[in-house]
């Protein structure tokens, strides 16, 4: 199964999905599906402004002995963003409309992140 | 109704929860409540770090007009934080058990969010 495969059925099966992608904590992706144009949303920039963010929260969690950095979810009024380390060096990134299936994101990122894992 | 007192409601309510603080942007809590010491765990850091990364997020919401930054969720091994922000300038933090009820959580800074800014 091709990291493709992996994002496309994510977003088929996560009601309110906008786009996934399997990304770099460099803030470049590796790959990308998405469902529909988000408008006046400039996803692609937020994207690597929160692969910033997310590489920050990594550094923070070692420094801080936390253990590792599994999660991240982060509401705006208008995108939901639900993120999740694959690896030292990537994570699986999911937009969702604001009225998206939150639960159920969670669940499929969670899923998936093993098995994209495997075919890094 | 103080700030502690929503504070106590919310660690008292949720299964897991270790500590919940209204905290400013600026990295300062205004309030506490812990239910136990974290004891390995430099919750106080930790959040300090984290506060500096929700002014971030907040900011590129605001950039790339997505609308405001409601909430925040970062998992890692020993630790979930929750974190919803209450005004410009404060936001309800609170700390879980990595078993503890993610979703009550949510529910109780949701809930808690516009009380507490009645009274800010």
């Amino acid at each position: 199964m091709s990291f493709l495969a992996h994002l496309e059925s994510i977003v088929r099966q996560v009601d309110g999905a906008i786009a996934a992608s399997v990304m770099g904590f460099d803030g470049i992706a590796v790959e990308t599906h998405k469902l529909e144009d988000p408008a006046d949303l400039e996803l692609w920039t937020l994207w690597i402004e929160y692969s910033n963010v997310l590489g920050q929260l990594r550094r923070a969690a070692e420094t801080l002995k936390t253990g590792e950095l599994t999660e991240v979810a982060i509401s705006t009024d208008k995108v939901l963003t639900l993120a999740r380390t694959v690896s030292p060096e990537y994570f699986l990134i999911l937009a969702l409309k604001p009225t998206g299936n939150y639960g159920k994101g969670r669940y499929m990122l969670r899923l998936a992140a093993p098995q994209v894992r495997a075919e890094l």
